[in-house]
């Protein structure tokens, strides 16, 4: 790709252009409202939801925000999720030179699926470098894609290698998932939307907003991994006044955005296996430069795992909306963390806040689902093994 | 409820006006649209997916229909499924003395919890006889919405004992789920929002369909249970031209429509437990009288477990809606059922059909979910019941 010194500047008039540039390959995704979880995130949490937690143990007072939840449903994006804008915006600043030798990635999921797809409508190659470990259903969705898919290791330098076989053999632009201008700038796009979409909603509708009716929304909580996503949303409402807000897991150190803004410096390596699969990687350098910029990104959140299923399940039995665990991060932000919860009744007050939440994307599948929630006495009577009535081990259904 | 033979008759006009009676409780539902479904309806099937079928017995060429498919979201309705609007209009049709005196009704799923949502809305006591299995988050559901429940057996004679006992006690007015015409009249009103947001997408959007802009929908597909939604359906679209056509599980006889349509004669019991677990319930005596009828009702096709099954799974995975399983009645149809794809590629030629699919709720849960998708292998040990290494054997597991 384009050297990242010579490309647009990180700017929302980019954000803009880059908008108008896919706009023709892209979905204006819906947003959805849902009294019932606006009505949660607006009641205090109870001592039973805060056992465990740091506020318990001091003791606090529950927070009591108001807040009406707006939600960007980058679930019904092209290729299920909001990977769509960064890979048709990459794709359509490569010149035709460029284009004509095709395009490569590491990636094992739904950037993959968006590059194959923007490649594809631009009638040239993609080499798609994927840990051979991936689940089947992407692996399936990617080549359904057109795509060429090459198998590596799982670790960044194995994949890394293969990628450079690739250039090596091709002469192929790497399109990398998150930390290039151009992948920032597309992903942008949806805050235009998302703030559009909300302005006109509460000004049809002025029952959902207490305020001027014009003002739409006061914040939006996005998912943090690669980061290219948030700091593209940042640029994209900088100087608007709307607040943004990172959501990123706490489990096995996943949380690598707030523990680098705590101590000043971005964190390189994170090696999460948390439940949020979109947001295993540490934050990009050039999202960092974003992402670390208090004018742009008001703060990052973190929640746990359990928290991150039970703000999924919200939204699936409750919303009817299909997403992967990853999309569930900003709704647990929003109905969980009471230090975000804090913010929002003290800086926000008896008006509340119009927060709006990214669902990020909805590449799961019914297997995933049926494990995540699976009773925890079968989890463990897997890990021991299943043994049948006559006492024979049955490896096949350890392995099920 | 007023006796059935004083109720508004079962016309369009009639659910014209149920329309305009329960237009302020309940939510007007989004259409959805999917280019991939409509490409796989367009599809012929593969000798793999017709094999163990009748066709593929005989060696028939598959069926080649030309479908686009419109999904009417009735999972996003009030209290998760159509239900909502039945119970509204019934409870609209009662004087001030009956409705001060409450309502009753025997259900274990949506048409309880959607009665009891409409006697809160209108201020007055609801009761609702549950067989004490009915799955937990339903009882919550419904005790959520502010009605007393009163648990019975699992059978219709105790059940109704129950319900006798309630109507005793509190004078009470019965709401039944689906055999009475205003319930019938209510249902249909989904049929009325579908023809019209059909016919404004095909406008605005002329690609959507090769033929008339203005025609919309050419057939509508509605699963079939108690009847109540199907024979609303074909109540309302009576005399526009669209056909309409029902759609049943064939596990364990709940097809009793479709064989009750061939010897001429409704079928009364219907004893199955088939994953589509709101059309459990034969067809009333009062849908049977539209559904037997075949000016309205142009046919009733039956689809497997398994089909409903990977139907569902497209209604998710892909098309990223959370529906139940009932719900995926019409897709299966139209993907699997080849006496259906047949008549399609006959009536609808070169040119296709614009097939509504009503996708009837969204009321089941990660835990159900995860059942229906484990491991065959799994479901084996379970069945075996499942013994630790030590020999002794694990109830908890077993139910688990």
């Amino acid at each position: 790709m384009a050297d990242p010194s010579t490309c647009s500047p990180l700017t929302r008039a980019s954000v803009v252009a880059a908008h108008a540039a896919i706009a023709p390959h892209i979905h204006r995704t819906p947003i959805a409202t849902s009294t019932t979880l606006s009505t949660f995130a607006s009641t205090p949490q109870t001592r039973e939801q805060l056992e465990g937690t740091e506020d318990d143990a001091a003791g606090a007072q529950p927070a009591a925000p108001h807040m009406r939840l707006f939600f960007k449903c980058e679930n019904q994006q092209r290729v299920g999720a909001f990977k769509a804008r960064g890979a048709f915006h990459a794709l359509s600043r490569l010149s035709d030179e460029q284009l004509a030798r095709g395009v490569v990635t590491h990636s094992s999921g739904n950037h993959a699926a968006a590059l194959s797809l923007a490649a594809r409508t631009r009638g040239v190659p993609a080499y798609i470098v994927m840990p051979s470990i991936s689940t089947p259903s992407k692996i399936a969705a990617t080549r359904g894609y057109g795509a060429t898919i090459r198998f590596s290791g799982s670790t960044a330098p194995e994949r890394e290698a293969v990628v450079r076989d690739v250039v090596a053999e091709t002469g192929a632009v790497l399109v990398p998932p998150y930390d290039h201008p151009d992948i920032i700038l597309g992903q942008g796009t949806l805050a235009l939307e998302f703030e559009a979409q909300v302005a006109d909603a509460v000004a049809a509708a002025p029952a959902l907003s207490v305020r001027d009716a014009a003002k739409g929304l006061d914040a939006v909580i996005a998912p943090c991994g690669g980061g290219g996503m948030l700091s593209g949303v940042a640029t994209a409402l900088a100087g608007t006044g709307i607040r943004v807000f990172g959501a990123e897991p706490s489990f096995e150190g996943a949380d690598d955005a707030r523990r680098g803004l705590k101590q000043g410096r971005r964190i390189e390596a994170v090696k999460s296996l948390t439940i949020a699969d979109g947001v295993r990687t540490p934050v990009g350098e050039i999202p960092w430069t974003v992402i670390s910029d208090k004018t742009k990104v008001q703060d990052v959140f973190a929640v746990s795992e359990d928290e991150i299923k039970k703000a999924l399940r919200l939204l699936m039995e409750r919303m009817k909306v299909f997403v992967e665990p990853t999309a569930a991060l900003g709704l647990a932000v929003a109905l969980y963390n009471e230090e975000f919860r804090r913010l929002v009744e003290r800086e926000a007050g008896e008006e509340g806040w119009n927060v709006g939440i990214v669902l990020s994307g909805g590449n799961t599948t019914m297997e995933a689902i049926g494990k995540l929630y699976a009773a925890p006495q079968t989890e463990a009577a897997r890990a021991e093994g299943v043994v049948g009535i006559n006492g024979e081990r049955k490896a096949e259904n350890v392995a099920g």
